[in-house]
């Protein structure tokens, strides 16, 4: 860890945390993961707009004045290194409480903020993505569908099967065989002339990145996007691939399955457009 | 927290989790609620041949054998208590990593163990539990389906629901609307004069009561238990209904949706058997 690097819980340095954690015990809370160059985050307002759907649907009393000042707290150490790109996970756990799964009443949210340097210019382009397909599909629940909570034990098994499969990335389809997601990022295709994405209203998170391709960048480029049912065969009808999160912005996918693509000229228009909103 | 209370984090006593965890970032890692009496726990062997299932499924290196110290370590501090009933949840995380959602290839899994005194006796039975119906539904996702894994939100949201309609606990069903479990707790029919419990190849927790009650307590009545789906307009007409966990052991159903029973002999047989296993 370097010296710009950390962990601060409520506001303060920190290498442990206090028990109970509902965080731990039953993966009570939510995530953001933050893109920061020096103390400035990208795309703030999205992040901070999908932390409080994800308070509201789990019912945590209100804790985004709170998030905002710790976040004031942490960033401000980042200010020593304008130039270097951190990721910032920011967490808020439901906190303590007594055994069993009801939340407390009177619940006491922790916020954790954990900053991690980053050695790569996410102004530069990533190379294209080889992808493979997931064998494990995403379980539906409508009721935590969109929101970044911290249960994301699928994501860790279908990250241990990208490695497995020596992939970039994987695709990862929901119980009826129907397109979703990358492991990590938001899947678009360009299909007959159309920019489409997955709906997420049953299962999937509703990315950052996503959202600014479908509310920003597409339509900059006078595109609209389509959010609709995918299925596995389209994948390689689309004359383009890519995929979003956070930290890896916009990524071109080279291959997947069937399919391969040498050019990615929509990826790389909405690529160039994104980076208008980086810090 | 009384005197034989208390958190081990690997063998010793203590208050926080270093960070960072895996556990608390994704709920990746497992647990386990043990009753014990005293230093002796419950059925002990079911709960170990579950966590090795969940480990198995996780991907966890072997890390039995250091559970197993460390049992022995928190229950040894509950042998002046002799008396006293216990709830000991054993949480093992797949510890530390690097950053992202991969599990580190050398994980060093933790084992926490947190030993909270109960108020009731366990060879008392409880009364009839007043049962609701959740309207939230389990995601089905059939890779961990089982197996008690950290990914509790669902479990949260129904308990949390649970206590706003004032009942002892709700009949959860799944997507497709058939009938799995409670809220915190398996699920049993008697219908036909045959004992019924949900299958749960696709979600639900696979019981260590309810495992019991299918090897040992059943069988010892001369009852075999069929698990299949589960209609919800079969509770209605089921002769007597009961849930299971491993803190409250067999508990009869009073009331749940249009169903009333007064007389609940299948479930006390099967609870007179189960003290037998009691420590």
């Amino acid at each position: 860890m370097t010296v710009q690097g950390g962990t601060w819980i409520d506001g303060r340095k920190a290498t442990a945390l206090p028990l109970p954690d509902r965080g731990l015990e039953f993966g009570d809370g939510l995530f953001e993961t933050l893109l920061c160059r020096g103390s400035h985050p990208a795309l703030l307002s999205y992040h901070v707009e999908r932390l409080q759907c994800g308070l509201d649907t789990l019912g945590f009393p209100p804790v985004l004045p709170l998030v905002q000042q710790h976040l004031v707290t942490s960033l401000g150490a980042l200010e020593d290194c304008p130039d270097r790109w951190f990721a910032l996970r920011l967490t808020v756990s439901r906190g303590g409480g007594p055994r069993g799964y009801a939340p407390p009443l009177e619940a006491e949210p922790r916020v954790l903020i954990t900053v991690t340097p980053l050695e790569r210019d996410a102004r530069e382009p990533l190379p294209p993505a080889e992808l493979g397909e997931a064998s494990l599909r995403w379980g539906e629940q409508p009721a935590l569908a969109g929101i970044k909570h911290l249960n994301r034990l699928e994501q860790v098994l279908v990250a241990a099967e990208c490695r497995r499969q020596q992939k970039d990335e994987l695709v990862v389809c929901d119980q009826q065989g129907q397109v979703i997601s990358v492991g990590a990022g938001n899947l678009f295709l360009v299909l007959g002339g159309e920019l489409v994405t997955p709906e997420l209203s049953h299962c999937g998170v509703a990315g950052t990145r996503r959202r600014a391709v479908i509310d920003r960048w597409a339509p900059a480029l006078g595109l609209a996007v389509r959010q609709r049912p995918v299925e596995p065969a389209e994948l390689a009808q689309a004359t383009e691939l890519f995929y979003c999160n956070s930290l890896q912005g916009l990524r071109p996918v080279a291959s997947c399955g069937g399919g391969r693509w040498d050019r990615h000229p929509t990826c790389e228009a909405l690529f160039r457009r994104s980076l208008e909103d980086l810090p």
